[in-house]
């Protein structure tokens, strides 16, 4: 009987070319996988196009409930943001993709594991530290990384590749910017953007919206409620994550909320051009950590926001199957069970404006805030709190004074 | 001959009604000094108003190329924002203004230094951390915490409290926001701002320009470069750093530009909701950053981020002149050297879009990220570095599995 | 009827002669709470001479288990070391002690806690913490802060001030250092203490073991044991984490093990220097640390470390009930799962030598370690390993030769 | 002409062996360069040795003053300990040795620089680190992950190996310790040390000293100063900083300091047991760290413990030729302008017992510390400190009692 192997499916060029180059070069019986994330690809049809490439089995996998419950909502707790500025779309889909393709090849007693990452992003590093971690004792196979056995080097090839093999399947053959999709994002990469000298060509760049200035010009409100850190309705509607995710994803598409272009640094110790699109993700977030501005103690906040830029990092780089990322998440739990309320925006050519905010948890306290006093607090209690605030400051002086003297 | 006291004088009502105050409650001799940071006050005329009020003297003290290079290029550079929110405006100007009347003082022989700042905000500990660091001998007079010798509760009370003094100044009696402004900023709370569900009233509360809805439908490029982490040129023309920031604020007024609405936490421990203004500023900072993304290699970028968010928290804070600034100041200098380059923005309704960057020191290598390798790169390295980055995670999921089959 | 407030109470001068004076200066009754967290003090007797000084009731509780399960353990499993130095032994006893007054005033309906701590350190910000955040109604009376009232300067004066009361109780007039102690720790203050410039007068100061020189020339082995990072056994004996401590203390004494002499920054932020002597919580702590290097990867173990100072920080601070410390405090019990094995330590004339440590769970992997490969690691992936770890580095040595190449 | 390569060579037998090795692998003039950081090795007739062993030219070049002051004296200012424990012996001499190799290459037009270090160290990651900061257009040899053309497997090999290429050289053939020493340290892995369960066999192991068992029943006093964090006396006597470290690995060496036994994490991802002999390193950085618990203010202190932990893992990870490590040097040198003073310490078997620490430069102040209050400081201020320190707290408990009593 053959080894199974499990690849990554999507149906693309790439990974189709993948079945009988596997087969021929390994001897291995393919199983291919495609697991959805909310990339918003035709499934319909993969099984035949699987089958007419020679795999033995498809399985269409759909996780998008569970990449929201398990792997979106502890980044947006988290305030997950890869140097600042990056929501870790694709980061996150990564593990929640390899442990899928684990848990199949444990059903199909496969021995091996192949995706269709190449080998100068951090997608490969991702997938293979989930399966790592969840699976030691599995292979892993790289095609792209394996230039003896590999050798085809651009899209014509695979498509003379699969042509040879008789796959007859409609591929484009047309160059275009390198994407990943899933729910929560898009990201793009090539063409213009591979100078960070040129401006995006964002009229043919965006996918899930448009820029600010093809926005319309009316704003639109947008009403969102929490528990426990958890989004709970929108616009008054209780709704599901996915759901809501779905819809922000509308909302902030059309007000071209969430578009970012950056020059990030990957794992491998390159710097490399993206534009993302998290219309929203962005929106979602941005209402979470508003929540937590009014809810949060500012020591507390403080550690959160480190640990949270920590988390980003840990999670772009393929570390989600870790004792570090369970415990910075046990952490960020424990802060949530008060994140609880109701936060409003506005949405206009881009901006997100604030436009109220309400807890029950609220640690604002007008009264305090305001320039009166009562009980809580005495303007003489600010005389003691100075004095004693900035008695090191004044002890340093007043040292840095007598040494002076002596030394005259 | 009577002792002398300093008083930090805007020539509003709050600090005319203190000279007489002062001359009253202590017998000092009233040396006003107005210190100018840019806050686009009417300084003609405030040495007739000071001298009809009782002081002696009155210095008018231009500090605004002192506070853009001292203190506002260290925040710019050490990318300083105070809760990841409030570019620090209020913050950085305290001390500079400290300094200066510690100076006066000095010459003066002064024994005294009086603020009118309350006794819940953050500006009395700023002024007087300052004070103490450097002139830790001098007299603080806070009398707005002095509630058992002054008085006044009220701009009601003050008005007829400078009438009774002969002090026949037009003064507005209308209660307004609370503001503070200079050079980068201003800020406003109070009237509705005190309750965090209120959406701000945008139409009477800004100052220096307008909200993305009422900026033109037109946007506009403009470029900045950068010397070693300094400013230097605006759309081509050679300019110091507080022209920049001028013609900044101009540009980014108009277009909606640096409009924030949070919820800080004061260091006097309680919770106050504010909306900033910082057009100019905002470009600035995103632009530095921007040319950082290009120059800084990733671990230098993080560590320096970290420190940023102290620096910010030590600014604000009001511990300017400590030893824990300056050796973060040391530590931001010190990544600076290489930050030279071109930036280049499209500013559209509170939008600021980047339309390229440029530096002879970017680290990004446009053959290096692209997805061909060159000399520099072997895709089978990327095997070598996945089995070695990834072996910790390998290990230890060897080791629970042989832990789960030793115990079966 | 009287209100009622609870006095922390010791039997000691200072405590006794609080009872007439809250009587007297309030006209409370006045409720005696005495709480034990092992200071080996004598508390046979208590009550009687509680009765004489006025009191209407006396409380002994016994929270030593309490204070070791919920308070000791979680310092020592986050590694909770102030500055590096100080293990914590008085500000983990004062939230216990804090939430134990706060049940006795709620159970008796009192309206105010008393404590004896002086304005000058940090145990009045523990107290007082505490006592806020559990329960925020109730008055707090701190006798030494409250001078135009208590107006007693010296020992002297309260000796006198409870033989006019009609107290006539053995107290000791004989100045001495200031002490605290628990089953964790005892601290000292005062005296030659006062100046960094002399060595301590160990002869006099030691109370719960012997300084390095005086300890016995024969070594001894200690052998404990954790599971889930609880200490279990001690030399092959399952105890309670209490008996645990109290055997270590007598251990660790005995070989001049855990004094400390250091200069601490204090919170009301002034230095003071002080001894203290851990005997058993440094080989406990040791101990710990020993089994997680084994235990723990590199990332968690780095970020634990940063926590662990921070938690000691918010513990010092006197900030236990707070949402700060339960984060921290689950991240930290998140990494503690596998802390599972075994510690041989000698003791030696105040050294810990290590001798010896087995977990079940040990990431150390003989195999790997040693200069020989297997399966999981080849020379060669050194190679591309180091290639891509320092590519940052020679990327940016290129693009420096070339622009100085360019300048030429 | 042949393309020369600098081996760096020690005159043992690995790096003998290697001389012959290039020349017949790559036909490659060998120039070999030994550089003394200190490790006491024997250098008389290594020039005959070289010249035996086929080698074009040998240089032997004594940089132990320059490790002393640019790589030691950094370290020691920036509290630099690897994983709280390991002083970076190894860690600073690399980067110094590949400075100096690389010198020599440009020095002699070499094209290559070869170095013996195995596959699974940290070594071969930071000599070449180095050499790719400082001179990325030079190709590094790595003979031992060259397992296609190195194919001696033992020592025997290499035996046998230089005897077939005529040299008669006397080389030990018996396996011991792997061991790396210089002026600074002794490193000791292998032979037991490879199971951690295993006590080390001191008697056996150590180099610079003895254990604390075997040290002098008398202890010895040594006193220290400093100026601006550089060590500049002992003992009352002015000396360079590497006579200070040669005459403190005398003391601590005969009294059994510095002796630690650790499992630490390598850069390439596994854990290593180690032992490590730095018996005057311990003392000197003991001593600069008990004279900064004197000068340096609290806030400062932490942020540069956290950046030293940093700065070591910086150093370890062979990183010293990096923005990230100057940019951290410049934070801590800012902070060594008033390290000056005078520290003096007791050295009893293993111990180093404070005993007296002077500076005119000391934050503490006996009367601000001592239980009397003074100008600066008055009990009442406590009260206004306590209650806006812990304003936070205590608006929170109000706010959950009052949720509490709404949802009844």
């Amino acid at each position: 009987m053959k080894e199974k192997v499990i690849l990554a499916y999507s149906g693309g060029l790439d990974t189709t070319a993948l079945i009988p180059w596997l087969k021929e070069t390994f001897d291995y019986e393919v199983i291919c996988c495609c697991v959805n994330c909310g990339q918003g690809a035709e499934l319909d049809g993969l099984d035949k196009r699987a089958a007419m490439s020679g795999a033995s089995k498809l399985y269409i996998e759909d996780i998008v409930d569970e990449f929201c419950d398990e792997y979106i909502v502890p980044c947006v707790q988290a305030g997950a943001v890869y140097e600042h500025k990056y929501l870790l779309g694709t980061s996150m889909a990564r593990p929640a993709i390899a442990k899928r393709l684990v848990e199949i090849a444990r059903k199909e007693g496969a021995t091996a594991i192949c995706h269709g990452a190449t080998g100068k992003g951090n997608d490969q590093i991702r997938f293979e530290l989930g399966i790592k971690a969840l699976a030691p004792d599995l292979k892993i196979i790289a095609p792209w990384r394996m230039t003896d056995v590999w050798t085809m080097q651009s899209r014509e090839d695979e498509l003379e590749f699969v042509k040879q093999h008789g796959i007859d399947l409609p591929f484009d053959a047309k160059h275009s910017y390198s994407r990943d999709r899933n729910l929560w994002h898009i990201s793009h990469e090539g063409l213009e953007l591979e100078d960070p000298a040129n401006e995006p060509n964002y009229k043919d760049l965006l996918v899930l919206g448009v820029s600010p200035e093809d926005a319309p010009d009316q704003p639109e409100y947008v009403t969102m409620t929490f528990e426990a850190g958890v989004p709970k309705t929108l616009n008054g509607k209780a709704m599901k994550v996915s759901e809501i995710i779905t819809e922000l994803n509308a909302l902030g598409g059309k007000h071209g909320i969430g578009i970012i272009d950056i020059v990030e640094n990957r794992v491998v110790g390159m710097k490399s051009r993206g534009v993302y699109e998290t219309p929203g993700g962005t929106i979602l977030m941005e209402a979470h950590d508003q929540l937590e501005e009014l809810i949060l103690d500012r020591e507390t906040m403080e550690t959160k926001k480190k640990l949270g830029s920590q988390f980003a990092q840990v999670v772009y780089e393929g570390k989600w199957f870790t004792p570090l990322r369970e415990a910075i998440q046990a952490f960020v739990e424990s802060t949530q069970k008060y994140v609880t309320g109701e936060v409003k925006f506005k949405l206009y050519k881009g901006n997100i404006i604030k436009a109220g905010t309400t807890s029950p948890y609220s640690l604002y306290n007008e009264s305090l805030a305001s320039f009166t006093t009562g009980d809580m607090y005495d303007h003489h209690d600010a005389d003691g709190f100075i004095t004693l605030f900035g008695l090191p400051l004044k002890v340093r002086a007043l040292m840095m004074q007598e040494v002076k003297n002596n030394n005259k």
